[in-house]
Parts: C-alpha cells; structure tokens; sequence
C-alpha cells in the first residue's frame, strides 16, 4: 500500500525532501532504531530544517504516515481500466509479491513496528483506522463495480472488502514477523476464493 | 490463542506465579509501558526471585510466550469431539468473539506489540515462527480430515490452513490498532468462505 517509488528520485520542496529521508531511515533502522539525527543523516540540508517542520519523533512519522496515504490515494485510480476481477486481484498481488525487494521487506518491518504503536497511542491509532477505511472502501468499490457488470455474484461488497482488507494486513505482519509466512500459498487461496466465491460460473 | 483462563486462578508453583503476574501487568500496561516492576506489583512474592529466574524484560516475556503456547498445545485436542466443519469455525470464532472482554482486549494488544518485536529481534520472530506453524498445521490437519471424510471437497489442505492463519493473525492485529475492524463482516465472510469453497455441496 505505497505508491513510494517516484518521489524519491526527485523530491519537489524541503517537505519531500525530510519525508524521503524519513522513509531511508526507517528502512535503514526500522521504528526501534529510529532517532531524528538518523533521519538527519539521511537529509541534505540541516538538521535543525527537520526540528523547525516537526516536533519529535512521533510527530514526523505520523506526518510520514499521512504523506504516505495521500500519496497512496492519488496515484491509485479509484476507477482503473482492468475489469474488476484484475483489478481485485492487483490489490493483493502488490503487497504478496515474491520475492520482496531487500527496501521494500524493510519497510515492511518498520510499517508493522508503526502499526503496533496504535496499540496505547491514539495518534497511530486514528491514521491505520483512516488507512484501513480508506484500503476497505477501495475494495469494496471493485466489488461493487464486478457486480454491476455481472462478473461478480450478488456478495456483500462490504464483506468481501473486509475479509481481503484483514488478509492482506495478517500477511503483511506474518512477512514482517515471522519465518512461517508462505505468500504464494496465500496467493494461491485468495485466487481460488475470487474464482469460487466471488466469480459468477459462465 | 490462549486457554490462559483456568491456571490464573490457582497457579501451581513459582514459575506459574510469574506467568500469572506477567500476563496481568500485560493487560494492564502493554509491552511499551511494561516494566519488571510493574510485573512484581502483580506478584505476591519477592521481586528478587523474578530476577533470580529471568535476565530481563524480554527474557521475561519470552518464556512467557513459550509457556501460553504450550499451554494452547496441550489443552486443544488435536483430535476434536466436532466434525471437521464446525472444528474449522472454531478457530476463527474464538478470535474474532464479539463483545470482546476487556481484559482480553488489552491482552491483545500486548500480543500485537510483541509480535512487532519480532521485526528487529531474531528471539521473538523464532517464537511466532513456532506458533504461526503451531496454528497452521493444527487447521491443515484439520482441513485433511474433513476431506477424508468427505465433508471437505479436494482442497490444499496448507493453503487454507496458511489463508486462516493469516486471516486471523490480520483480524487481531486490526482489532488492536484500528477502528475499523469489523469482527462480524469477517465472520460471515469467513462462514462463506468455508461453505463455497471448502464444504461439498449435499
């Protein structure tokens, strides 16, 4: 769930610029590691430039998370040229995509190190309720869309958005966190239950 | 994941007193605000002895995921009195209970913390390894006895195993760190997800 890539190569403003350096840090050291003089090591300008936009720690990072998910919501289409079926099946093909770049499996980590500080700090929790909502209304769009075509069954839109939204979060902490993650087993499943429980049979 | 209930009320010997107390100050504080402190406050004995059987917090906390686990280990039959259908939905109705008690609430946010440790430290990824297999293989083993009886159609019995597990390990991790999360539009996927594509149809 990150559209990263492009602006890395080129930030626009001292604010790309601090969110670039943010994310190399927190590939570089994940969450635990992470301090402001590291993500200054990873900035051009000065370091004082990072304290004069941003508080702390924190407070850079939920700016980070936030720039993230915008990002995210303007580079993905809401209404994509695919049919729906592929259009579904990009949604959980990206994040279980073998084998995972060395950056991109670290930024994995990191992202499951930010979520789990939802747990006891509001902050975190109201952005990865504001990014599920917006990944679940996503998905639920498509399927919406597949039955109204007539490619998908009469199923819950919601329903189905929610179980691939929690799929693809579990799968993204199990790769993060655990060896017993088998992605293209999971991809596998997730195939068959779009053929079988979503597909209408021609 | 846990049958954590019965030995909290009358743990048989020190190590179990630790457990118990370990567990408590988990509910109460999470892992971010827990302290060995915190855990001798909920433990009748010396602090001394604490640290007389663990280096640390972590260490602490290791054997503490260890011994639930075990616990699941032994007190879940691998081979259940239920038929295999209603077998399968047990494994995700019990997470996925709603109203969730609080303590059960908090407890598992402190399971989602944890897990995040396992980001950067290789001793907690090698504990959900264990366990993630533990869970998977218990539902494959599952999977495989239902379609022996016939009540399953020719499915890979790993693969919705490993589709369950990361299902379930996504609704907990939700559920802690997001208002989003929506246990009963995920159960009633999941029960339609095990009556398309897993039951033969009579």
């Amino acid at each position: 769930m990150t559209g990263a890539d492009s602006f890395f190569d080129a930030p626009a403003d001292t604010r790309e610029e601090i969110m670039r350096a943010t994310y190399l840090a927190l590939c570089e050291h994940g969450y635990a590691g992470l301090t402001i003089q590291r993500i200054a090591d990873e900035f051009e300008k000065s370091k004082s430039l990072i304290y004069h936009h941003y508080d702390g720690k924190d407070e850079l990072l939920l700016a980070f998370l936030e720039f993230m998910l915008d990002r995210f919501e303007e580079e993905v289409p809401e209404d994509a040229e695919e049919d729906p079926a592929d259009h579904l099946r990009i949604v959980f093909e990206h994040p279980l995509a073998t084998p995972l770049p060395d950056e991109r499996r670290e930024f994995g980590k990191a992202m499951v190190e930010l979520r789990a500080q939802a747990a006891h700090d509001d902050r975190y929790r109201d952005h990865f309720t504001r990014s599920d909502r917006v990944f679940r209304e996503r998905v639920a769009d498509v399927v919406a869309d597949g039955i109204e075509a007539g490619i998908f069954a009469e199923v819950d839109p919601d329903a189905t958005a929610t179980l691939l939204m929690t799929t693809v979060t579990g799968a993204m902490t199990c790769r993060a966190t655990s060896g017993e993650a088998d992605v293209a087993a999971l991809r596998e499943e997730l195939e068959r239950y779009v053929e079988t429980c979503l597909e209408t049979r021609v």
